[in-house]
């Protein structure tokens, strides 16, 4: 248990602000708007995992469905339905939605997701079941989950929220995965980011900003918590390019070199 | 899947901020307050879409009824009536307002609208067979949602409007359209824009901003995000002039040139 | 319905905001604060359309007296109950205040605003029955509905004040009727506006703000929103003078000239 | 009805606000926070009349029992036990508190008092009972109502507020009194003036602002409307000297001359 | 009842500021953030009453138990258990904290606070029956109630809330004690003070604020609100000193002399 | 009870800003954000208390589970298992999260943790029952509840929070245990610290705060309140150094020396 063993992102600049990579076997909260690039990050993940650092990777969707997660991610020059086939990256499709595209795609998602609609509520059993089955398959050591807001919006009460929340964290530490989970900022532009029960239990946490500066919007990477780990406590700018994510440490986010 | 076919939008200065257009077969969300020109933007997509693009399309309407639409549609010179006759755009009316004008006019709305202020609540799935049917007529492959917010306020939870929300847009995807959905933003005066889920879950998001700058109302744009295209992440100043909407990605909001 | 006809609000300085008046045959919603001038509004648009544009005027109220609007009015020189026997403006009478002077006044309401109070809510359809019958009277084509904010207050749901205010609007429009409704706006000095449901489904929204600026109150219209109509995008300043409410288009409101 | 007769307000400074007093025979609002001096302005409008303008008056309280109201106006030399006998100013006791005190004051207060803490909530109509009971033995031509909050506060629905508040106005009306109305404003301090449904029946409505100017409460009286009387729209200063309260027209509020 | 008998208070440089001291007989609101020495004013006033002006006191506590209080108290030189034995201090202990310390000090609170927990709900009457037990005991002159916060909290409802601390000041009263209730303040720091039913129905309203100039909190106290009583309208800085709480009236808050 | 005995918090500069450490025998509430080391700080107390005070100490963990507290803690060369080993430190773990990891490590919870996941609510009674327990191991004189936060959720009404609150001050009280009861602040960023029952119920307040400046996150510690004990009032700023927590309370937090 001494020396903490660490996950590379594959995020270009990130891995240098916390000690290498994410401490091996625990959740951690992404936490962005829309338009600030939280499922490129989860798809960066996976694929740099499953390419480079020789980790399998499971990505657990609840809105996009694979097909439309997979195309756009080729404009990174990742292909994951390649990944797909040689075994090394797999969906878990709890998404509602299908083309007409997706239903002829040589991309086959698993066959979880169909099911989930008819249903009134995700359960987080059913869910951590399929997970655990898809897991043998591309014997995975990463895990996104796209996103916990999906999942948690079912239940009304923060009690609740905090309790099935633990549960999933709990269940995914003793699959043993190294987990990010998305979560939707709603109000960041106003810098009102209000923290839930989920920014406490996730072993860290790191926020997506964008900033309106005069007329440009501005995002900036900022690692809020990360136990375990000597962290930055700076902001740094990112950027997304025709590489994916990434982020510059030595830049600065208001007055840029 | 590899190079995704782009659906010009019509709207002047806008494609050119999108690498070309809105990409085809996916939805998106038109945010914007009351006076942003949410409505001129949704039928100048269609109606560029009919004459310039050979691009049939349908306009799903709930509060305003479609006579009045065309009506105001006139002053850009944008002859609905034309098109509708000439099988090129049809209107979908699930507006509650009949005028005796909209009675007696050759623009003759089909025939769903009146039957939905009578039940208590819309049903997603009588619209979309709706949209279905209609959109056999005109081969639609451009579609409008005025509004989402209408749609969506018949439900109270958070998770059955992200449900219902998700379903629709699978179900849109299916038909193989491309969807702007307009959504009302009542506080966008204070800069407060709540993104709710539809946000998320849409595959792009543009924003119709107003500001006050001392006593006028200036106007911008937001792409606020769009999966699977590089964008823009500048306000680029709009007007809503004879010709319809522009934008002016050369502009600057602020301190116009 | 090329040329969409114009009706002339009467109020000096605004119709030439409106590309000359407000579109005939709509809704339009006007908002303000308390002691903006809202009912001098309405009253000067019945009064100057029955004494300078032939047009008949209905105004319905809920809450202060036919009497007590007329008494009022008097101050402008605006004689209602004059206008009224002429057979050119009629009140509907919704509120509940009969003063002894009421009673004895030349001045007699319809007998419609008594069994308002009696019943626990408002009804729509009685309402709109009612504005039926006096509109034949007095051949009215303009309307004032003092206040919206007293008619939506009994209903508990965003859906359903969406499909009453939809519903009203759209038997107002089947009359034929160009109709102002009056909405309270409570927390105007903020600059913190709402615009509720009304406000997107009216064909447009004019706004009447109060500004302090050092120890005065300022007055400043705003068009908000005119469908179908080209419209000023500035504030500008208003006052209420002997002749009632006078806008200066070409006046600035913070630093007067 | 031509010329409105005007009631003479007792406060030095302010009917040359409102051309002469208030319109007689309708009710106006009196917006305060705690110790901007709601009572005292009250007290002063009843003092005045009974002594100064022949006018009978009547407190009405919910609150602070008559016989401390009465205590606290001996220091600005206005004796209320002497108004009492000689048969000017009267109580409605609707306040709870009873001091021994009290009871073996020569000032007796109306028996209602005692009935209404007993029951759960008052009763519009009781309170519209004994305000016309104890109107006829003073002739009362004035009432003060302590407070508007205080009777509005057993109903949860801004519908029932509304008509209620509307009752209240109504009988106040037919009984040809000129009523002021306290309310309790408590968020006034930020500027964050909320008008409710009061505000927008009233006839009238004076706001009694408190800002902190460095370390000093700076006091302002704002007419925000005055329907049937031209009024100023500047902050006026006013402050409460021995005389009671007074205000300065002459005055600024911020820059104090 | 001409001339209004002053209690002292005890806190160095606040009689002053209120015309001498308390109006006897009398409620009056204290109310502040945590750390803000509410308990330590309260204290005070009754320690020196006893010792200093010749006041028996009752200190009601729901929170904090007796034991506490006094052994917080020491620091300041108050001996507490010398004033209960010498029969010029007692305590109402609806504390539900009794610690083993407690239980064997010579310090023996009375017999009420045990069964408060047992129950659900704190019982107004309960409660005024112990403090009238009490009070002949010490034949007690002033009172603390520490806090109104806790007893006012099991309701839910304002009218209640309303109803309930009438009741309570209204009994007090009639037991003729001057009385400093002592309530919490949440959010003072963004100076959103928010006045509820409490402030307005005291006799007199008394704010602890704490501000942070840059790294420091400076504390400053306001009188709000002093009915029958001229009072400083200034804000005064006060200091939590060795001999307890000092209100310096002739110093600035923001710009120390 | 006339000298407070202090306990000796073990935080570098914290002891000097409260008199010598935190008063023996009280429970005291840490208030902060994800990211602020509020976990660190719990454990930094009791460690510093086994190893260099001869206080025994428990953790109370509901969230994390004691493995991965144990693991993070390494960092700081702070070895919980050999203090377990040693009986100086217990964990009463209610965590839910129970790795494989854990399940092998040589560090074994007690076996409470696993049945409260079983049931839906925690029970303050039997979170007592487990912290007496497990206190007779070690002689536990210091406590650590991580968190309060997770223990109140549970209860919908500030009534109930309060009283159980309260409760578990009272038990802990009698234990003689000093306890740091840690809080989840999620507003903090917008200095938006809103202080709930816990701040006023507990016997002193610290609260962790993280400030952007430009683009770094500066933290800083506040003593907002300490019963008993003269405290400094100024914002402290602290690094979490490789030896843990250490404040600098001669350094300032915004121009830094």
């Amino acid at each position: 248990m001494s020396e903490t063993e660490r996950v590379k992102t594959g995020i270009k600049g990130l891995d240098e602000l916390i000690e290498g990579g994410l401490p091996r076997g625990f959740s951690f909260l992404l936490l962005g708007g829309p338009g600030t690039g939280k499922t490129t990050f989860g798809v960066q993940y996976l694929y740099k995992g499953a390419t480079e650092f020789e980790d399998g990777g499971m990505y657990v969707t609840f809105d996009e469905p694979p097909y439309s997660i997979a195309g756009n991610s080729e404009r990174y020059g990742w292909n994951l339905v390649e990944q797909e086939k040689a075994g090394k990256i797999a969906f878990v499709d709890a998404s509602p939605i299908k083309s007409a595209a997706a239903r002829t795609a040589t991309f086959v998602p698993p066959s979880l997701g169909q099911s989930f609609l008819g249903g009134a509520k995700f359960n987080i059993d059913n869910i951590v079941a399929a997970i655990k089955e898809v897991k043998q398959k591309v014997n995975a050591k990463r895990c996104v989950i796209d996103s916990i807001t999906a999942l948690t919006l079912q239940y009304k009460d923060d009690f609740e929220i905090r309790q099935q929340t633990l549960k999933l964290i709990k269940d995914l530490t003793e699959m043993g995965l190294t987990t990010i989970m998305l979560a939707e900022n709603p109000e960041d532009r106003q810098d009102l980011t209000r923290f839930g029960a989920e920014a406490f239990l996730a072993q860290g946490v790191i926020v997506l900003h964008m900033y309106r500066v005069e007329e440009s919007n501005v995002k900036a990477l900022e690692v809020r918590k990360m136990r375990g780990a000597k962290h930055t406590d700076r902001l740094c700018p990112y950027r997304i390019t025709a590489e994916g994510i990434e982020v510059y440490p030595e830049e600065t986010v208001f007055r840029s070199v």
